[in-house]
């Protein structure tokens, strides 16, 4: 097995503009309920599934019965004007260097479809619960600042803002190295749980800022569906937390 | 050294249906013991020897004052209408990472004897003692599960479970991605002492899904037994747990 | 990606005696307040910039909105009998098999721009306040101890002294292995804390040590400016030691 | 730089019987006090240094003030009747991977010196004081074993003893696949202190089962010497266990 593979559905030739938009699971589950939801509202393919060694090793189960490798999967959608790429799934690196080798590949896939520009959407934990959470925004090019700021996102650097640990902040930062563009949106959350508001100001956002137009109306309740499934995928934390790798099997 | 070194002992031609049957070390020792237990009660042979730096850094003592490095091991039996290769051992990986490592050689060399199906055994921890512990199922394939409930296995796909970390689900999981069928069959189980009821329960189900017939009588001694050998090879976990790197030696 | 990747900015053919200046993060700061000052005092060149697998996987915001992959920089300046090559950026390695990888890239750099001396200047931590703090030394050759001393260095052999664990030492130690002089100098340091006091002793033995001639007036401000700065880069070592890798995103 | 690197200073051809006799690091520093103790009483060439990244990133100071990587020596002593590889340093693998990687390539060392048979020699924590400890054995071949017991060895194969984690098991275990035999002598030791007293009962096993004959006298001595030296060897792990990765520097 490669530490990364790759699995593609599509061999269409890029054309027209495309983007690539990153919700993968994190702090407050934020990126992954938007781009969750989007796909819900919207008319997805699936154009390629990633399993990796540096993903946590374990199955999920799924309602049926049957069970399934964690892994990350992209999605197409073609709006009028744009090709959008959704990076989404189960799982971020469990080690400091899968991080990096995963961005990387993540990249390569996207620019395999022609990506020129990256949104990756997060959530940002504050550590107490935020009445109207902001978008905390960061972008790789100094020209992208206005749109973002029209659209509502949050640039606070006159404040001193953490980094951005994982692969929201690594996938426009290594994409910036190979000249794409990229925009990262962190809604604020407390960090603990699912946090649908926070969700709902990244959409928001995000919305303004392209041509997808999906509605906020059954975010809450996709978010109360995930953290029920979101419970399997955190088993391999669980197990590694406790100590209790020889608990393992 | 390679990371995973796997010595065959048998040159055979497949041939017939060939099931592998996992059952390493883990929650409650459960699958280890089960299939330790087979191999008492049947006559097969080894035809494979696994090492690989990603078990345990440690040698375990024999009886008899010799030692021997950690191993997996494979053993062939062939019943009238199948063989079987049961998969089992001293140990799991120590990183994530080498559970996709190690679970990816398992299946060449399960694929090397000509499986198509796979049956991983193994414990669910609950943090409770149980009873009358259920055998939690899950497959890899929808048309599988019958069978499997016939035979007395659970599947609860409608609570929220958790994912299964480590060799158990990965082996099915993986082996689904090279078209091999998979059961994974775990007893309930508290999970901190090595659980002879638990075991009893999947050899059980086990029994009733393949033409393997052996008594449940001596299970709970050879648990008993058990419990001395394993000592040893929880040692690294100990030393690990404690920090106490620096005492290894 | 590779595990290490450097992007070179000059091809100039290496000429006249050059060092290398190690100054990267660490206790106290004490080593990256050093070089940093002198890179703001003194006209600088960079030409090598860093990235890799080994370091945080984090982006770091900047003043104006945009953001950057955390890396290390190369930064060159030719006085009139020494070219001097500083190693200065957000980080060290976070595994202890990435230390040994990274300062052996930087070495080769290094010797790239034809360096036969290194200075890596850093911190010790002593656990408590220092009023006067000592510049403790160490050397790769017994013949560069008299001058080191001369200039104001501390040779405590004596004494049961520390290893040094990190960039600062595994550079010079692996250089020596090349065939490159190493000196490092420490200043004492209660490590907990950005400390220009112990970094102003740094700077005055590496000033006599050298034809580099800047003032100590601003180091004082230019700690307090870095303080805030290093919270970022922080943000991947507070994640970690949390154990709140499922917060990563 | 390679994962592991030997620089050789003896290109002799094999001749005679070789021993390979190991005394790193580890619980109560048993085996490297004895190897340590032996080197001093004998006049031994050093015919190998190994360096590696699986080695804590450190380099530790020299009395004169100056400092060299940490790494690990071979030294050769040929007796009347036999030839003899020291395995000594300053240091086990900081990762489990390591381990197994280290004693692959000292087993290279030794068959490249001609070896066929090996001892290991450790400390056997039992996490109290012991008046008069035993010299826990352990062999690869069972019949090595009446030698060992002859010579004062314990095999206490009945009880239930723990595994041995780390180089000394490691090295016999690996080699016996190579087809070299392997005696392991350890000390029984509380595990917290430097250990002459443990450390004395192995030398007087060790001796009795080879032609080496040095006195214990001075054992004491040395023990207390090594004890501040090693302070530094283990600084890597002080970082470590305080989580004060970010201090490192």
């Amino acid at each position: 097995m490669e530490p990364v593979e790759i699995t593609y559905f599509s061999n269409d030739e890029p054309g027209g503009p495309t983007v690539l938009v990153g919700g993968l699971p994190g702090i407050g589950q934020v990126g992954k309920v938007v781009v969750d939801h989007i796909l819900h509202e919207i008319d997805a393919e699936k154009v390629a599934e990633i399993h990796s060694i540096h993903f946590p090793p374990q199955v999920v189960n799924r309602p049926d019965g049957t069970c399934r490798l964690v892994n990350n999967e992209v999605w197409r959608y073609r709006s009028p004007t744009t090709t959008y790429l959704f990076l989404v799934g189960d799982c971020q690196s469990v080690s400091p260097e899968g991080h990096y080798v995963l961005a990387d590949r993540y990249l390569d896939c996207a620019e395999r479809f022609g990506v020129k520009r990256i949104f990756t959407l997060g959530g940002y934990g504050v550590g107490h619960l935020v009445d109207e959470p902001r978008v905390l925004s960061t972008v790789t090019h100094a020209h992208l600042r206005p749109a973002v700021e029209e659209a509502g996102g949050t640039f606070d650097g006159d404040e001193a803002g953490s980094g951005i640990v994982g692969a929201a902040g690594l996938i426009i930062g290594l994409g910036a190295r190979r000249g794409l563009e990229g925009v990262c949106l962190m809604g604020e959350t407390s960090g603990y749980l699912v946090d649908p508001k926070s969700a709902a100001a990244v959409l928001r956002v995000f919305c303004r800022l392209t041509d997808i137009g999906v509605s906020r109306d059954r975010l809450q309740g996709r978010a109360e569906d995930m953290e029920q499934a979101l419970e399997q995928v955190r088993e391999f934390e669980r197990v590694r937390q406790n100590d209790e790798l020889s608990y393992i099997g």
